[in-house]
């Protein structure tokens, strides 16, 4: 599997080449994708029957399957998608700074694209629409790996995304596929030719991603979100929220996991929300405090380190709300953690002192989606703090150069000083 | 030495707090410190004394013992660069975005401090300032371990600077000083606490620590820097240029160490660098047609590797500008590279393909600098492509978090076509 590092040197060559598309031609390539897959719809149909055929020859659990189906409701989402992406503006070659440093000596700050980015994706086959056109307007290559049990699918809309584009002047690299699994592990070690990995999936997975590659590594391995209901909470807000943070979506990373309560809010609240969750089969493991209100299984420590991704939730009664930003600091995973309040100062302590990517005040911590928050797509959340955090769009696939204009000056003259630097913003 | 892990721990917790303290305090703080220094100069030269008395028996080379001393005049440098650190912009809470994703429903993307960041640095104690209070003005904590000969000098200006800082109410966790070369191996364990490592230093240690831990690091580990002779360069430009960024301070990851010539351009330049060069006693190290021109010693192709810090440069005619970036982009380090001609599309063309962290025309590469592109100082040069690139200033010492204040909206109103997003930028 050498072929690996041979394919990744040759992609990171084309990869500069992306460098020279304008905005028009990368618009025109992903104008030509959304109409090459609404013209091969049925070659994408079909090889979407073959992977169902077989999930349900390998009785998949029924979310597994429901994500793996590609309709014509999921080609209409994913269309309308690129066409979404077409008229975002160009992340590529904004001046983010641009400053005389001395008379005919100008700096500037542009961003282009990283370069190679691989990701690695769960068994959704429009992820792989979604992410090949995020990467194509942003001028990156990417190399893409998906979920085994959509391995026909990705490959029909590989072979139809990859046409289209190659077809409308984008470099070969733009876009490979990898079909192996065993090739993942020669794909980790190509850290010359790989700028950034993105692995989403399992948080076993993405720890082996971390732990065995030099390349940098985006993403998050755990989503531990909390809601905190305050004292000055309004319990007609809190309860449908924690539902639908709970249940909306159980396997999501930004379903809540542990609820804080109150004290003083605990004997209103949790009666009624036990009652609510009883209604969606939710089982509750609440503290000792929480158990002395409700029924309830006994929380152990580990209870809140957990992300369950199932109809469970951890509940702990807390003395404030300094306490709940101290355990959300402690057992959280930076992911997103809301509070419900109707105390504006409490709101922002809450959302100044919370380490985490988002922080809410009065919503699910579902919201937390590059969609809902109007990025088009994304192609990952990050729960890292450098970089980008929170769900990834195109402006986290940008970097940027400095461009530094002179007529032939020295530091020697500046060292020296006989000349001198006046840093004007232009 | 456990004892290291719990004192993160407490670190991470002062960090959070950080964010509590204004623009303002922050600045006074600053303000103190730079008083501080002043009032407590002889207390400061004295430690330094030791140091220089311990470098000079142990026969220490002289760039070493130069880059030691902290005399009146680093003193000067030092407390302009605070001052001038006062009147930038307070780089924290500012909004990046804010978007109405429903009506009552407001997403924004505010600048925040990144939290806890280790520093190992080289000899020079001004850097010890420099990066405390980079750090405190972007409202991280730092953890700083500097070069063992500079240890006395290091801990007076600790002291300083840490009791003005705790005594005009910064957290004490804004600053600690790791005194010990065997606490280092601790520190790269503390992966919870600790949320970005930057080493300065040789070649080697960059590579160990990012080896050798699971903090994100940033920095760099090589600076082959190169500059291109274009057949469009001004001859009367080249030279000084060249002259300048190989000779005027060889030690620093800054400097040209390898030359690609435009073989049209060869003849000309070349007898006339080879002049200036050897006035400097500076080794060329040429290509097969370059000694066809020069007389110099031969490059192998490992020259082309390496990171020389010293004064030697390796030389290569090339056919064009395409074989000069591509060889750049083949073996360089993505740190600072410059172009030398009149042709303003050549000059274009170079910066938009050439990967890496400076792209220049007409200039010196010496000039990648924080202090030179206007940022007060730097932390460091980062090499890697992800969060900073290039001289890291207070914007590169900033992640943000996305802040949804809502008024008890749910993911299933949207999800199931109750309510839907419009989202309109404020």
């Amino acid at each position: 599997m050498s072929n690996i590092i041979e394919i990744t040197r040759q992609i990171k060559i084309d990869s500069t080449q992306m460098s020279l598309l304008g905005g028009d031609l990368r618009n025109q390539a992903l104008a030509a994708i959304a109409t090459a897959l609404e013209e091969n719809k049925e070659k994408i149909f079909d090889a979407n029957k073959i992977d169902l055929d077989k999930a349900a020859k390998a009785d998949l659990a029924s979310p597994i399957v429901k994500r793996l189906k590609f309709d014509e409701h999921k080609l209409a989402d994913v269309i309308a998608g690129i066409n979404s992406l077409i008229t975002l503006k160009d992340p590529l070659w904004n001046k983010l700074m641009e400053r005389e440093l001395d008379t005919g000596l100008t700096l500037s700050k542009v961003t282009c694209p990283i370069g190679v980015i691989g990701v690695i994706f769960e068994s959704r086959p429009d992820a792989l629409v979604q992410i090949a056109t995020l990467c194509l307007k942003s001028g990156n290559c990417a190399i893409l790996k998906g979920g085994s049990e959509a391995a026909h699918t990705n490959k029909a809309l590989f072979e139809v995304i990859y046409s289209a584009g190659t077809n409308s002047g984008v470099p070969k690299g733009f876009l490979t596929l990898i079909e192996n699994r065993a090739e993942i592990d020669e794909l980790l070690k190509c850290h010359e030719a790989i700028d950034l990995l993105i692995p989403r999936g399992s948080n076993e997975f993405v720890q082996y991603i971390m732990s065995n590659s030099k390349i940098p590594v985006m993403g998050h391995a755990d989503g531990v979100c909390h809601i905190y209901v305050d004292e000055a909470a309004d319990i007609k807000k809190a309860i449908p929220i924690i539902v639908d943070a709970k249940t909306q979506y159980v396997a999501a990373c930004n379903t809540v996991e542990t609820l804080l309560v109150h004290k003083e809010k605990a004997g209103e609240l949790l009666p009624l929300l036990k009652a609510a969750f009883d209604e969606k089969l939710v089982t509750i493991r609440g503290c000792q405090k929480t158990r002395e209100i409700i029924s309830c299984e006994a929380a152990a420590d580990v209870d809140f380190d957990t992300e369950y991704l199932d109809y469970i939730i951890s509940i702990k009664l807390v003395d404030g709300i300094d306490e709940a930003i101290s355990h959300i600091n402690r057992y959280g995973s930076h992911h997103t953690d809301s509070i419900i309040t109707e105390d504006a100062a409490a709101a922002e302590k809450f959302m100044l002192l919370v380490d985490s990517a988002g922080v809410y005040q009065n919503c699910s911590t579902r919201f937390a989606d590059g969609f809902r928050y109007g990025f088009g797509a994304e192609v990952g959340i990050s729960t890292g703090k450098l970089h980008a955090r929170g769900p990834v769009g195109l402006d986290g696939l940008v970097t940027y150069k400095f461009k530094l204009y002179g007529n032939g000056q020295v530091v020697a003259d500046y060292a020296d000083g006989r000349s001198s630097f006046h840093f004007k913003d232009l």
